[in-house]
């Protein structure tokens, strides 16, 4: 049995010492958010976590959801805990107080979520996705929508929900179907979505879902798509809930894992049209949906960040109960916890150290925004903005392919009980690997970061990013051989990028995923060299977690560090070698 | 939909050009193992795959066993599938004549088996284990034991089952505590099993459990456990079938994947023992088990192969199919299938060349099998005997290792559509993730590999390997200069390893498992870069099949072996870190 606790103590060292917390709390409106109400913050929200989310993780995904009649029921137990986390206000706490909102950072909600998805991955998508959708409205929607939808989404009285997805339109939403027909001021919506999260469940009274579909008369593909709020009830001139809306639930879908969340095709309009909502203006929907993605991806990120941590304390846990076999050297028939082989041991450091790294990395660019957002010297916000866009690609793909690493890592450590399903190491190895995929595939990360992010401004930020992580590491009391060489290759591959996508975009591309991974355990790798430098400043400050974080960077450094060389050898001779296969070859 | 097709050419390549099929056909015993024949074998053999078994595997594991009163259902279609199976003559190949067998080379069933794990995992589970059941007996039952089991296992009219594990003795065989007594001449065996697979079934009308377990005053531990063969319907004299031994299933595990192969947990001697009837001597269980395990290890690492070309077929099958995004450059809305796009083909890439890898060293260590057990010249068959012990921990865990990885990029390769267990590719992972675990885990493979395989012999044998593999680099057409590096950063490491060894072998232990996928990279690309000289050589051979081939060659020389430094610096300097860290530090 393991029971998750929050790691509060590398939570709240990212917080203060990487991230930027108290610089953070010097922007305005941040006042709040000082050590003691974040560590206070987090307390709280661990206990939640540990005592309400945690307990039904296994119990939401053996029962799963059922569908009957057009009806979702969440497995027993949810309805009351997410009541319970909407009353405590979890759901509200970065959003803009007009609204009901708590007006706190983004960084210190990017540690409770982190909470929320290790506790309980298929709850934690609930308030994500209605986050998402409350941003998308705070953002770009009139004062009249946001007066009726968004009190109640901030507060979680109703949730949210992204409706971006068509059997034929994934990756490519360019090939959306859904239509829009003008009906008076509003508009009338028809067509299916699916792979829908929470886009039915029996939380709330109301779901309002955001709907990408087409208007007639508009250009075709990408800039012919706007965006509308399409709520599952309608909403009376006084507030109160009025008429279904013309739009249901067809099914839910049986899947690999997060089954205690339901996933929907949701048909709209097959009578006489659902009423829609147009948030902003007409074709401008995807350029909306954009200025939400990095959020999103940074919280699907976190996804990677939460499951990775979850899954080690598991394993840890276990470790450190199962007998079996003798300490090498020992001669005596005395069996020992598995804790002392020395490829559990391995296999715990490369857990936390790759789990430690993902959060650094995460919580990293959340204080970026913040300061993106906040800060009232632009050059500073400019320069926390691009750092944002370059990295968050890398927060969501490299973190949640970690995240499917550690959870694998730790069915391992488990043997045989690991494949057995009671046992939970399982769960969170088929919760995690929807990360990689959903949100933008991790090959859709990564040319964002190739192509967009590098490629088209000739790779400025990427290497602002280096000059500032060499400087770092020279003003550092120790020398860091591994972590300077990795930089070495970051910095020979992203040449590589820029010239290889001016002439050949697509070999540029056929080399982005390596990239991508060099990116993120370079620039991972410097903040978890930079946790060390500080805690062996502050080690009365950090007594024991000292020697914890040496344990964690050291193996950092010589095992994943070390495979910097190849991934950059990868990018800068493997591409071509792809475009050049013929399909016929493949 | 994708249908599995054996992967004829590549078989056939590898058992003629790489595994020594045409030397193995020359040895006392093996003339019937002509190309022609072998050629039909593997057609016949990849037409029951595609027809029978693989149309059950998706259905076998969404059906899955069913365990009611002491009664074990499997999947429908199954119980008819295995008849047909034995009609076949499949379960017999390279058993011994004189017992019913074909008495075929061991390589050949090994080409065979990849069919029946690649169509359907599950299935080809009941045939692996009524093997390995029948190579204990033969090699040490008694005459009086072979002649009333012998034959019936191998036709497969009974089946096997291999029982090792209890609750507190997984790994650490010396903990087992099930009892046998004596009763006149045989054994009363009474104690739980758990984790046997096929241990209790609808197949056949009889099971012929090897079992292990301890009589009075033997010595403690690991040298005092003997093996016993414990029939679930005892045999009278006649050969006919007579009463119910004491013994039943007690419940069968609800697991992540596998789901169509029962995993039973098994009572022995509720009431008045279960009688048990001795293989060879007391206390010398283990030692025999250890003989059969080469070849159960090597069986394993196939799974690995056959669900990493599964997976592999699966994905290319929907790359060609999924239409969605435009060719880079292209600026026409023309939608292309996802095969197009330069990270997809990577994928591919990925997934087959690893493929290929595994199955050319999973052959080349069964075609030196042969050799070991034939050879006439007895240094040949020692040279042999000491590269299958030598790699057998390796094709156990290195193809085991890629079988996951492979399965995991199918995954991806699919989008969200991967994650809907209904499209399979799923299943796919969640069936591969055991074999990194059973058989012994890819942590004990990798100590068996630098303890006793490297360690106790001061590295002789891997020296000779590298040896081999310099001289047969030097006489080749071109040159391979990520090969030759591979080589060395091998051969660093393994100097480490025999050092390190001897005064410290807990360190040593802790670079276990990155040198095991070391050695692994390196010997399965050298067999990679053999493939590509010889199809270069015999082009007009393999007109289509060199193209194919040099592209996944290139891609592993570029991605998967240019991990080889980093795995070096991994083992050489990272261990001692590893065994530096106080469990505290966890």
């Amino acid at each position: 049995m393991s029971v998750y606790r929050a790691p509060a103590e590398d939570m709240l060292f990212v917080l203060e010492e990487i991230a930027g917390r108290p610089d953070i709390a010097t922007l305005p409106g941040f006042e709040d958010a000082s050590a003691d109400i974040v560590a206070a913050i987090i307390e709280e929200a661990g206990k939640l976590g540990t005592d309400v989310l945690d307990p039904l993780n296994q119990s939401g995904d053996s029962e799963g959801c059922t569908f009957e009649n057009g009806v979702v029921r969440t497995p027993t137990g949810f309805k009351e805990a997410y009541q319970q986390f909407i009353d405590g206000g979890w759901n509200s706490m970065p959003f803009d107080p007009e609204y009901g909102g708590q007006g706190l950072p983004w960084l210190i909600s990017t540690a409770t979520s982190e909470i929320w998805h290790a506790a309980n991955m298929s709850f934690g998508l609930c308030p994500l996705l209605t986050g998402g959708a409350a941003e998308l409205l705070s953002e770009h929607g009139s004062d009249a929508l946001k007066s009726v939808y968004l009190e109640k989404m901030i507060s979680g009285v109703w949730t949210g929900s992204m409706n971006l997805t068509e059997p034929h339109a994934g990756s490519d939403l360019a090939r959306i179907r859904t239509k829009a027909t003008h009906d008076g001021d509003n508009y009338r919506i028809s067509g299916q979505k699916i792979f829908i999260t929470y886009g039915e469940h029996d939380f709330t009274d109301n779901i309002v879902h955001m709907v990408l579909a087409r208007t007639p008369g508009g250009p075709e593909g990408i800039k012919g798509i706007s965006l509308f709020v399409v709520p599952k009830v309608l909403v009376n001139e006084d507030g109160s809930l009025g008429a279904r809306n013309d739009l249901r639930c067809a099914s839910i879908e049986h899947k690999m894992g997060i089954n205690a969340s339901p996933t929907a095709v949701m048909l709209y309009g097959e009578n006489e049209g659902a009423i829609g909502y147009l948030v902003g203006e007409e074709n401008r929907g995807i350029e909306y949906m954009f200025t939400m993605m990095n959020n999103a991806r940074l919280a699907v990120g976190l996804e990677g960040v939460a499951i990775a941590e979850r899954a080690y304390q598991r394993a840890r846990a276990f470790a450190e109960d199962r007998a079996q076999g003798r300490a090498i050297g020992d001669k005596s028939q005395e069996v020992v916890s598995i804790i002392h082989h020395p490829d559990v041991k391995r296999m715990l450091l490369s857990m936390r150290s790759q789990t430690e790294a993902v959060r650094a990395l995460a919580y990293y660019v959340a204080g970026n925004l913040d300061v993106a957002h906040r800060h009232e010297n632009s050059d500073a916000a400019k320069k926390a903005q691009a750092f944002v866009d370059l990295l968050t690609p890398v927060v969501k793909a490299w973190s949640t392919d970690v995240g499917v690493d550690v959870a694998n890592t730790g069915i391992q450590i488990h043997g045989g009980m690991g494949f057995i399903e009671e046992t939970g190491a399982a769960q969170h190895f088929r919760d995690a690997r929807i990360a990689p995929i959903y949100e933008g595939t991790n090959g859709i990360q990564a040319n964002d970061l190739a192509a967009r992010k590098i490629g088209r401004e000739g790779g400025v930020t990427a290497k602002q990013l280096i000059s500032e992580m060499r400087a770092s590491l020279e003003s550092m009391a120790s020398s860091h051989a591994r972590m300077s060489s990795a930089i070495d290759a970051l910095e020979r591959a992203t040449d590589w990028i820029v010239e290889t996508y001016e002439k050949d975009p697509e070999t540029a591309l056929a080399g982005a995923v390596p990239y991508l991974r060099l990116m993120g355990i370079t620039v991972g790798g410097w903040l978890m060299v930079r946790s060390l430098e500080i805690v062996q400043q502050k080690r009365d400050q950090y007594p024991d977690f000292a020697d914890r974080k040496l344990a964690s960077v050291r193996y950092f450094a010589r095992y994943t560090l070390t495979e910097a060389e190849g991934l950059a050898i990868a990018v800068t001779e493997g591409s071509s070698s792809i475009t050049q296969t013929a399909l016929k070859d493949l």
